[in-house]
């Protein structure tokens, strides 16, 4: 087994030779990568069962199960996903703009590879694929930690992806695979900061605050999502009983899901019948003293606390406060909002877009659900993570936020004076 | 005097209001501001006349003492300085891209302020005047924390500036300030991550390295500056010899000046010429082997040892190695430079991009000399500092990288299917 610094120390090294390389042959790379998946698709499959069984022999939860287990279409999907990565546009290369000098100098913003990605992981196995894929295409080399749990899945994963950067021309290096269960290989990786640029955390909420207080490095995170919508005084019943519906109920265990409604005093009346449609969808709603006495079933119903606004459900339940204004929205959102995703529905102009200007979270919606805050729904592309702390990204990341830019300056001779 | 808690929460607070302000509201406060400065000019002085008498009493170095100083000429510098920044185009609000979905959601980027950025500096009290006027143009609080040395002259240039934004219409605790002689201080504003969003360290070396390993909110830094000149093979000496000297002479005392000339081995004829013209400067050169047999004047010579490579001299030295070839130029820069700020000089139109492709440097020139490696003098209008670290910002930071963008999504009621 190598160690993580030795793994991390190949990937700085390979990072030189895949940041310089072109995007045709990261294309080509990452096809190859598709195909080496494929091929070895029994093997991962055969890996994944016998990470199934210790979790079956250890008690594992069967929605943890879920998430570990591959058949043939979830293997498919990764290859699938390698090919539709490879088929992004290529930011590496660009010239964002470019100007020219009073002295004649030209100066440009060329958009370059961040270098070695350090990304840590739970759970699902396809994000050895998927955190692979947008490295290699965005030109960055990636050490990857997945969960124990997965690890022998994991490992049949990368093993694959590195076959197949080596048949495209690329050094094996650029994807590293920490091949270990231990714990202690995580803090190993947190100190490397010489040969890795960034870490990337994906889990839990004790994960990344354990990343995010002893990495060495920077860190791209999001805690957690607590969404929420406001339903303004002029909106539409219709639409915001589908919005709430939708931001809720289609997948309640994600960070984009809504967890607060917020009503404006003034559209109290809608507050029944969206609640009623909420409820026959199996939602729980915590309610302020002022909703409560709006409702009338209130089998489905109990009293919010303090701890209730600011909670991340993800499941379904969901928080709900009338207010006096659009003021007292926005400050409560400012104030137990956790700057993911907000949405109002509205059919005022001047209010749509105060609501946009003066919410500050990193995906701000006016009549749609929060479920879009998304990279792929939103148009990235694709999604390596959401952040919502404001430096280097804020919000979904994609191809975009794995690169950076260096000043190019073209002269003929120029001295400063 | 208030606590630094208190300072960083009430800038955090006026953040909100300074966030959501006019462009012109901005400005204006600007203008206000600059007419502050120039009305409690004698305070200022009088303030200065304190930080001089105590500096001079504890024997502080004259150049030291240079940069401490200030007269009239320099008071109304700040306050050109103030209204030189109202002037830029304002970054908040715009637009960067805006894009349709297929399902008519309109997805935009658009610009926003960090929210509160934190300065701590030494030295020169022109920072406190600068730096406030950097982030309020980009729409951020600010909290400042200048060295002891010059307390009473940044506690004399804050009060003006709060003066200014209270008559132009702002919260005067929009630029906040650390009233605080105490290193003690310094450690209480690193843990408050809940009030301020990015810390930038201004200082030396000691003071970045203990910013970045005690602060709980990222940090945007660099720690050094060894800047490269490589003279290639198909040079012309004139151009050479005149970026060389102004690379290294003009002031070198600041991260952008040149530290190594590496010169390829078919331009070595060229070195002797070149090294003429430093050595009449006043230039000592620590020379390779290769280097030192090619010169004649050895009077201004030291045989260079590995610490020279990668050695910051702030001062009128130079390390000089001939190289093979442009690969080991690269290479040598990679090993020793610092990501700061790296030119060529060539005729080869094939090796000029090559370098600029693979020096991985904030900043790569062909041609001009490292000197401009400058927010002004590469057109951001201003500087707020440079990073050498790639996440956030890389290279010069203007008002831009003072910003971030949030998603702002208009639909029409869709929801996620």
């Amino acid at each position: 087994m190598k160690s993580v610094e030795s793994i991390a120390t190949a990937a700085r090294a390979a990072s030189y030779e895949l940041a310089s390389s072109s995007g045709a042959k990261r294309e080509a790379c990452l096809f190859a990568m598709a195909a080496a998946i494929r091929a070895h698709s029994p093997g991962i499959l055969a890996a994944n069962q016998l990470d199934l069984r210790a979790a079956q022999a250890s008690g594992t939860a069967g929605h943890m199960l879920d998430r570990l287990a591959l058949d043939e279409k979830r293997v498919e999907v990764m290859a699938t996903a390698l090919v539709e990565v490879a088929g992004l546009p290529d930011p590496i290369g660009r010239i964002d703009s470019m100007w020219t000098r009073p002295n004649g100098l030209r100066v440009g913003r060329r958009r370059i590879p961040l270098g070695v990605i350090g990304i840590i992981y739970e759970a699902r196995p396809n994000v050895t694929s998927d955190a692979a894929a947008l490295c290699v295409k965005s030109g960055n080399a990636v050490v990857l930690k997945g969960g124990s749990e997965a690890l022998h899945s994991n490992q049949a994963i990368a093993m694959a992806l590195q076959e197949g950067l080596a048949q495209g021309g690329l050094p094996a290096e650029v994807v590293g695979f920490i091949d270990s269960s231990e714990r202690s290989a995580v803090n190993e990786m947190l100190v490397l900061d010489e040969q890795i640029d960034v870490i990337i955390p994906r889990g839990g909420e004790g994960l990344i605050r354990f990343v995010s207080e002893h990495a060495k490095m920077p860190v791209i995170k999001h805690y957690k999502g607590v969404c929420h919508v406001y339903v303004d005084a002029s909106a539409e019943l219709e639409m915001a009983t589908n919005i709430l519906v939708n931001a809720k109920v289609q997948r309640p265990s994600v960070c984009n899901a809504a967890e607060t409604l917020l009503v404006h005093r003034d559209a109290a009346t809608l507050l029944a019948p969206i609640a009623e449609a909420l409820i026959e969808h199996g939602v729980t709603l915590h309610v302020c003293p002022r909703s409560h006495a709006l409702l009338a079933n209130h089998a489905y119903c109990v009293e919010a606390t303090e701890s209730d606004w600011g909670q991340e459900y993800l499941s379904l339940d969901l928080s709900v406060k009338i207010v006096d204004s659009m003021d007292e929205a926005i400050a409560h959102i400012r104030r137990y909002g956790s700057l993911h995703t907000e949405a109002i529905v509205t059919n005022d102009y001047r209010r749509a877009e105060r609501f946009l200007e003066r919410v500050d979270s990193s995906t701000v919606l006016v009549n749609a659900s929060t479920r879009f805050a998304d990279g792929g729904e939103l148009g990235l592309g694709a999604e390596i993570g959401i952040s919502t702390t404001k430096l280097h990204a804020f919000g979904p990341m994609g191809l975009d936020e794995l690169t950076t830019t260096k000043f190019v300056v073209y002269g003929n001779g120029q001295v400063r004076s």
